[in-house]
């Protein structure tokens, strides 16, 4: 560990209602964690090596809940199939192109660049569903922890209901899950498995009550997709019907964040009892993908009354679902996504309707500490936290008048692309 | 003229429902029309000089309905004011920034850089509002026209509800008005101007009939605001109660394309009386900003409802209520608001309803030919049409596997940015 100083000006939320801006700041970070921010630096830390980034902004490090490794190769492309519905897409894009890593050269290109345009965006730290396949899924993980990322990645799981080339049998599904368990525990820095059923209907009752052993036997954390379309809760229902909702049918694994940390993407249309049961689960992550969300069914999660019923929530990229992985993108889609569910459940078409959307803090939030927190003391610029670190030059997009720090941010979140990450630091390492 | 052909993989869409194709394809240009498409060039033409863009896929020029030049400066700023609403932003950016062009060295820099950065998007024609300031409007008329684009700017008139600084009495504004179109008429190649009141708020009656006259007099074409806000749309009912709705406000003054040729922006909120108006007037274009719209209040324009009822349509940028001037964007969230509309008021929570949304064809011949048709024949690659023409490179976004052009087109609409222009035609004009 190599204790250094960033200079800059820092903007976080330590709380989700709103920002703080540090302008001049310095960070001290012991080459993990953050020692504490100063506005004049300390007499025992002028020794240490200092990286300048005066004028410039610098934001934690953000956190993608939910990202498909795979469907990168195909991103934009495939979310407006005339006349598609999920079917379809599944049949033509994710399906087809996931069944391409069984053939370990095609998974290290397809990985290594989308590992490089990562290193590019904001996000630090991510929660990953790999494909079915064990040694791709390794590959994935030996990527990510060479390029400095944290977080966890996921073999698939899938024994029903998928395609020749992408299916396993439940013994399969089972052995290979708890194999590549033990080839990769404690293998990388701060890449970790977790266990990935890919949704209920495509796992059986023995994979899921197989899997739930092993989430126990080896206290992995858990990741899955919940709610996502009106069609899928039918055929949920239908495939299991004896649960009274969705949710039910993974809370019964220890898949919802009863005992166990748990992700689950989307959670856009819960029944009341599906949301006192979400909202009632400790450890629970709600994935938002509002991106992937506005496109695939023009609607998403209830996102401020989860987080009003004190749920967890952070944003999910969702490629190639959504099309984009830097999360700035995806903010901006979570605030659209909020007005709308405002605009037509709310105000409906009544004039001098208070507004109640969710705020360009509380998206940071979501994207930095609220996703953060699933891994550890993440996303935020408080002592102790974990130094992610985040350098934004904004030169190419500023203003002929001076614009305010949040103005600046602002501009960035709406604005800003892979030319505006000048620097980025993971768990006090910089890795660009 | 020059005579030229461009070599290029064309895609354009000369009907709303769907896309045309032309691989490998050699388009000949009389340097000003297309005379048209050739899978082999044809004999006479092979002394022309060739821009050879073999592999790249070449679009039409896109035209933006509806642009405030003078808020370019402060894009992606201010959409996110917390508890905001329509008059703080009025208030805090969009007043404030336009009193700004009074300064002429100021608005030179603002309009320069936005001239510059308009030439890495998609369009070639636009319809943009500039501000009150006569000598600055003129300014941006003499930029835009150095740079090679097509279409319309006004000087916009107000004689009421503005700020110091950015108001006129009635006569100046009409008297300001007149001595401009005197200058500026005949003036330029491609660039002409739109008697531009801002909307009925800001125009007194007088100053509406007196504008009203002038369109009339120098046979010009008209610009404004219609149906942006249910807040507004109640301030226009106090202010004018005699009208029974906002749209019938203009039309009394021809201002709703009765007569006369004529933008409106939005139009999101027309009553059953208003559409029923607005789907009479042959000379009406509705400019659907839906990114800005979005933003603004969460819903945008009953888009196919207008298209189905033979509205014309076209989309418009709006910046900066708008973050974004490339239209590629503005289609995309125009896709995303007819999602959200169906999903909301269509589909609501029951499953196995049929998808009826803004197809990517759709959407593409809003931003080509629907809005295009307001400049004559332009936005398709027809024969006689004008040739705007815009050369795509997509190398920096392709994929490991080869693609169809829709599916190459589709991403650069969803992830490409100015770094994917490689080349732009106005008018038969080389200007990028």
């Amino acid at each position: 560990m190599c204790a250094f100083v960033l200079k800059g000006t820092f903007a976080h939320t330590p709380q989700i209602d709103g920002f703080q801006f540090l302008e001049d700041h310095f960070l001290v970070s012991d080459g993990e964690k953050i020692v504490g921010l100063f506005k004049n630096l300390p007499e025992q830390y002028k020794n240490l090596r200092l990286y300048d980034y005066t004028g410039k902004i610098i934001i934690p490090g953000m956190s993608d809940l939910h990202i498909h490794a795979p469907q990168y190769a195909f991103r934009g492309i495939g979310q407006n199939i005339e006349g598609s519905n999920w079917d379809s897409w599944f049949e033509r894009y994710a399906f087809p192109d996931e069944s391409r890593y069984m053939d370990l050269d095609y998974a290290g290109k397809a990985y290594e660049r989308l590992a490089n345009d990562l290193l590019k965006t904001p996000t630090t730290r991510l929660s990953m569903f790999a494909t079915i396949h064990r040694p791709a899924t390794e590959l994935l993980m030996d990527i990510l922890d060479k390029k400095g990322f944290g977080g966890y990645v996921g073999k698939v799981n899938m024994d029903r209901n998928s395609i020749e080339g992408l299916l396993e049998s439940t013994e399969e599904t089972l052995s290979e899950t708890e194999k590549w368990i033990n080839e990769c525990s404690g293998k990388y820095g701060l890449i970790k498995p977790i266990i990935t059923p890919r949704y209920i209907p495509s796992c059986t009752d023995e994979a899921m009550a197989g899997l739930s052993k092993l989430i126990e036997k080896y206290d992995l954390p858990v990741q899955s997709h919940l709610s996502e379309g009106l069609d899928e809760i039918e055929w949920v229902k239908s495939l299991k019907p004896e649960i009274t909702c969705y949710g039910q049918g993974y809370d019964m694994y220890n898949m919802l964040g009863g005992k166990t940390k748990c992700i689950q993407a989307h959670c856009i249309f819960p029944t009341d009892e599906e949301f006192e049961l979400i909202s009632r689960r400790e450890n629970l992550w709600v994935a938002h993908c509002a991106d992937a969300n506005l496109h695939s069914c023009g609607t998403s999660a209830p996102i401020l009354k989860y987080i009003r019923a004190g749920v967890k929530v952070g944003l999910g990229s969702d490629s190639a679902g959504g099309s984009f992985i830097n999360l700035f993108r995806v903010m901006w889609e979570a605030i659209i996504a909020s007005k709308v569910h405002w605009a037509y459940t709310v105000r409906k078409n009544e004039p001098f309707v208070k507004k109640d959307f969710l705020s360009l803090a509380n998206a940071f939030y979501l994207a930095t500490k609220g996703g953060g927190s699933f891994f550890g003391n993440v996303g935020s610029f408080e002592a102790g936290y974990q130094c992610d670190a985040v350098v934004l030059d904004d030169s190419r997009l500023i203003d002929i008048i001076p614009r305010t720090t949040y103005e600046r941010l602002e501009r960035m979140i709406s604005l800003s692309d892979d030319r505006e990450i000048a620097a980025k630091f993971i768990n006090g390492k910089k890795v660009l």
